[in-house]
């Protein structure tokens, strides 16, 4: 049981995939003050465009509707025009909402326009089955994900209890750029929009701007903040306190996206260490967790780190090699850009672990990015060469 | 038989790898002219560092040794020392040699310092072997290779023949950048070295420059023209013509590389056209090849084609979504951004090809980019899972 006091969730298979649940809805009677970044893909989904749209007309939403099975992305003006149809006929069975203040996100495949009969079809149930408990909507959001992600904070304010519910979805197409697949952070404090939109991108950089599986950013990344507004409203004084659970919460999401990695079989924390500056950092680290070869040798539990350093050397940045040390735990690998000489069986034996740990130090400079990545398995392959 | 007048070759199993060939001569006795471009990768392996050396110091090159099953990178000061012990050697099993005209390349495993003992013991054998047939040298470079790669050009100069032998080696790690893995171009034209200089860049861009099959730049990568000036020279009404096909030669090495890309089932002609600039048309081209989502669905032939949209938009470029069409074959996919419906029974059909042909017309400009690139497959998994 998941809930956040202001919301009704719910969770159903409306027909858009075979069997499991694949269609979802948030739904704030009396509204949520919200916040959204969403994907830098010029592809970007018709529910990207309109939650776009939305956030320069309204503070507030009531609805929030998910579907799986179907991106709803390459779909031109049917797309947006699709999403109107099915809000307008959502409507129909909400006791009370403004339609400019709601909003269909999709996730799936690319390049098919929405089953709308289908859809429609199934919006009395949807709305009939409205519950406290978010557990449904969680569920209805997955596509390849084996497990639901969430992630629960609360806070003291005084003797009255603030909630925090993040509620994610991913595991391939994971390379988000300022936003990730779908993730929602829900809470009962009174908070205004304005403050959640500018928090929202520190939130998105702290946690899913760090994480890649794939190195594909989606078309249909989208991270929202919805703050109800039946709790509390947070003090000046514990508002770091509130922004600092707020980061967590996402960095907790992020990292399960990541343990949940198409085919994945490592969970890999990696950092570039003591670089001059942020951007050649960010850099190197996704340089490294995108390298196909450095992914193959993971999954081989293979210590073949010299594809680590290829890796970072292949791009343009300020990295001088006579400078990189590499370690892996415990164990330094490489000396000032010269490998040291170390018993195979050690590095053997650490690559078994599922948790794997690396840290890059360029010695240059006092800038440090941590981000978390997968393998690349067989599993991945056969996941991606199927789905259709 | 592959020759060239003024080169002698060989290549022979001198222990570094367990049972293959895996070091190879090329020796030019009167020397040859010579051009080279190595990888951009800030960990350059000793090989090509030396390479770098050597260009600023000489215009000839006598001898061109190479070795397989080590790359001789991450080797740091030591690695340098190394293959100057080698050349040392060398020279006391050949006839006439300045071993300031001499170099020694490597591919392999990164990290590991070289066999000094084994190849110091095989250099005599390896120098009595020398032979006009460059066969088993083209044999002795190979790595994850399952073919030797070749390509023969003649031009009639005056009724003399002006030969052009292309010789390469690479399967993965494959994304050179200014260079590829080895190429080695030889001709027996007069040719100085100037000329070979200021040609060797364009050559590259035209074909090593423009094939991925993972988007790794490796610390090995080496393109080297060798003229032994035993032929004609090429009068200036003839340059065009001889020009053209150094880049044929080139252009045949790469696609070679790209239809042994390790474990690929298809290969994968693509165009980026009327981008307003080149530079965009390029980072398309790698965004798209590279994207593990698109390879692995040209595995599966499976048509989901938003996957190829997806990756186009998901970097910077002038790319404007609703300008763009996707063309697979004589099928029009995509058009000004939004999907054409289309007979999955067809799409199906096109994608059981071994070699498929994508062309995305971003409608804007004037400037094309074709390169070529494999698919990522299970076996693909395997050999670097397990490469060790």
């Amino acid at each position: 049981m998941i809930n956040v006091d202001g919301f009704l969730f719910a969770g159903i298979h409306a027909g858009i995939k075979q069997k499991k649940k694949d269609l979802a809805l948030i739904y704030a009677a009396d509204g949520a003050e919200f916040a959204a970044v969403t994907t830098t893909n010029k592809f970007g989904a018709a529910g990207v465009q309109y939650t776009q749209a939305l956030l320069k007309k309204t503070n507030m939403l009531q609805a929030v509707m998910v579907n799986s099975g179907n991106a709803n992305a390459l779909t031109g003006d049917k797309g947006i025009q699709d999403i109107s149809d099915l809000l307008t006929s959502l409507g129909q069975s909400l006791p009370k909402i403004n339609m400019n203040n709601s909003v269909l996100l999709s996730t799936g495949i690319i390049g098919k326009h929405l089953p709308i009969k289908t859809m429609t079809q199934a919006l009395p149930s949807l709305a009939h089955s409205l519950n406290t408990d978010a557990t449904p909507f969680a569920e209805a959001i997955m596509t390849t994900d084996l497990t639901m992600k969430t992630s629960i904070k609360t806070l003291d304010i005084d003797g009255r209890s603030i909630q925090i519910v993040g509620i994610c979805k991913g595991s391939g197409m994971i390379q988000p750029n300022m936003a990730t697949m779908h993730g929602f952070i829900l809470t009962n404090a009174e908070i205004p929009s304005s403050d959640l939109r500018s928090w929202i991108k520190d939130i998105a950089d702290s946690s899913f701007n760090r994480i890649t599986v794939d190195s594909d950013a989606s078309t249909n990344d989208t991270l929202m903040l919805l703050a109800s507004g039946k709790g509390s409203t947070i003090p000046p004084s514990r508002q770091a306190e509130f922004r600092a659970l707020l980061k967590e919460v996402a960095i907790d999401l992020a990292q399960q996206i990541i343990q949940d990695g198409e085919g994945c079989t490592k969970f890999v924390t990696f950092t570039v260490d003591h670089a001059l500056n942020q951007g050649d950092a960010r850099a190197i680290f996704f340089a490294v967790c995108n390298s196909p070869l450095v992914k193959t040798a993971w999954f081989g539990e293979n210590p073949n780190f010299g594809r680590i350093l290829c890796s970072a050397g292949k791009i343009e940045s300020s990295l001088v090699a006579e400078k990189v040390d590499l370690w892996m735990g415990p164990h330094l690998l490489v000396k000032q850009g010269a490998v040291v000489p170390m018993d195979k069986a050690i590095l053997d034996a650490y690559m078994k672990n599922r948790d794997l740990t690396f840290r890059l130090d360029l010695n240059q400079g006092s800038e440090r990015f941590t981000g978390w990545t997968t393998d690349l398995s067989y599993e991945y392959v056969k996941i991606n060469a199927e789905y259709n």
